[in-house]
């Protein structure tokens, strides 16, 4: 089997196409090759186990880049591609180019195959879909109403993703992240960062800003969890979904407090210690306007797991850090 | 005031039109030029009191033929141009070269002006953006799930909307229409045509085909009714709005058999005996996918009005067609 991963160069996709290496049955038939595109070339050997392992770099805006991608017919697609939150709504060309554009060249790629063709493609949507004033828990039939041309963007490609799904030109699932916590790396810019910051910091020994109060909830999950969403994704009955491909995945709703009370039980008052309470009105204005807490019942209903304790997702992380520190 | 209409010789754009020409103040400044635009040229006369009407046709699936109307400035737009529900679904390509790249052509040639230029433009939706299984009514913060391509694209049409409303480039609202009934003319092709073909037939005297159970509800909204929304949605006061721009419109639920009973009390049992009922199972499946009832409430309080009597609706008509014989 084939797969092509758009966006494997990112967090989310490189997880993704290690978990494949580690178990190349984990998408029902054996994978024998992956494509792993972005805009900067993904870092996998060639060959891993049994897999052939092809790096490309890119730009999805360009219709003839992605067109030569799904020639290629692979068996199951992964559009993770997308320009983030803040650069989307800093750079409003390039993010309809490639969040709407470079979405829809993929859609019309596959449709313009044999009429036979129609892959499973897992599109990665988030709940920027969904803007203030909310329901409290947001349910499963809420409207999108986007404060964010990126949540505009995801939006459109759900109703995209929906539509070609229901003509039979592709078999489409969309899945809404959470914000993704603990993310391994350094801190990126991201209004969202902190959330991670808070956590993967301290337990690196280095000062952590936190700019909100402790009392801010919000949805996330861990980047394990995230993989098994896609995962579960590709390989799930996609005739349970109906008419609406898109779901949003399910997360843990915890205040910041909370994270770092389970900070404190993971790693003890010194990790704790290294956060630095600046209360930051800006950042406190954008998070206001994120969802804290949703109902994601018919995610759970389809197999979709979630995190069930973020104690849990902390030692996950301090375990991934350990292996990737002895990897390097 | 410079006013641009595209689709503007379809049966609400002229009336619209209409309307405006009947009273140039309106729309609150003077209008001394109007724009009318559609695929087959619009007949309007060139002089029409004080106001010069220039008719032209073309596709605003061409993105030359959209900036070159732009670049005249309007002050105040009306895209009301779409390729309708039944031939969307037939032709796939032509359905989003018009209602999905043809919007995105107008927004993205008015953002590209002076950066000063900010226009208000009233954008037709449809309650096709909903598709069931639907709340029921189907409140103000309900998921738009469409079930047709024409649904989709509406939907993408007013996140689009929204996005350039919210980012500054443009002043817009969108209303989602009720089934207009009755239309006038000729019976059309579209699945919802016999709203109005089991009223405007009977009182014509010719016979008309119903082909759903009398049970069937609706949400219709009258031709009057229609040009009341897309004038008022022209001059309101969009900062009530905030960042949703797009609201459904404020209609009519009924049965087909209070319409029926509506008829009777207005042109009597003659018209009725007119109605043939040959039930057409394709129809019921699609109708039966149609939302049936809203709490339009949004609209409502910012001042759109709805019809609140059928009986009304179809004397309305009565006198419409009169007025239109004489001017024969």
């Amino acid at each position: 089997m084939r797969i092509l991963v758009l966006g494997a160069a990112g967090m989310v996709g490189r997880q993704l196409i290690e978990a494949i290496i580690a178990d190349d049955t984990r998408l029902g038939d054996k994978v024998t090759e992956i494509d792993a595109f972005d805009v900067v070339k993904p870092a996998f050997d060639s060959q891993a186990g049994g897999i052939t392992i092809a790096c490309s770099a890119g730009n999805i805006a360009d219709e003839a880049t992605v067109r030569a991608l799904v020639d290629k017919r692979p068996d199951m697609i992964f559009h993770l591609a997308a320009i983030v939150s803040g650069e989307a709504e800093a750079e409003f060309e390039k993010g309809y180019a490639i969040n709407l554009d470079g979405t829809r060249y993929l859609l019309e790629a596959i449709r313009q195959q044999d009429g036979v063709y129609r892959p499973r493609l897992v599109f990665t949507s988030s709940i920027a879909v969904f803007g203030a004033p909310f329901e409290d828990p947001i349910t499963d039939t809420f409207l999108s109403a986007p404060l964010t041309s990126y949540g505009a963007q995801k939006a459109i490609g759900e109703l995209l993703l929906s539509d070609y799904s229901r003509k039979g030109f592709v078999d489409g699932v969309g899945i809404r992240l959470p914000t993704i916590v603990v993310r391994p790396g350094k801190p990126n810019k991201a209004a969202s960062g902190f959330f991670s910051g808070i956590i993967r910091e301290p337990l690196a020994g280095h000062e952590a800003i936190l700019p909100v109060d402790d009392s801010v909830r919000h949805w996330v999950a861990s980047p394990a969890a995230a993989v098994g969403f896609l995962l579960h994704a590709a390989t799930m009955d996609t005739e349970t979904l109906g008419a609406r491909r898109c779901l949003t995945m399910p997360g843990l709703s915890i205040t910041i407090g909370e994270m770092i009370e389970a900070l404190r039980e993971v790693a003890g008052n010194e990790a704790v210690a290294l956060i630095r309470r600046v209360p930051d009105a800006t950042i406190e204005k954008i998070v206001a306007g994120w969802p804290r807490d949703f109902d994601a019942s018919r995610a759970s209903d389809v197999g979709f797991v979630a995190d069930n304790n973020f104690a849990n997702i902390i030692r996950a992380h301090i375990a991934d850090e350990a292996a990737r520190n002895a990897a390097a």
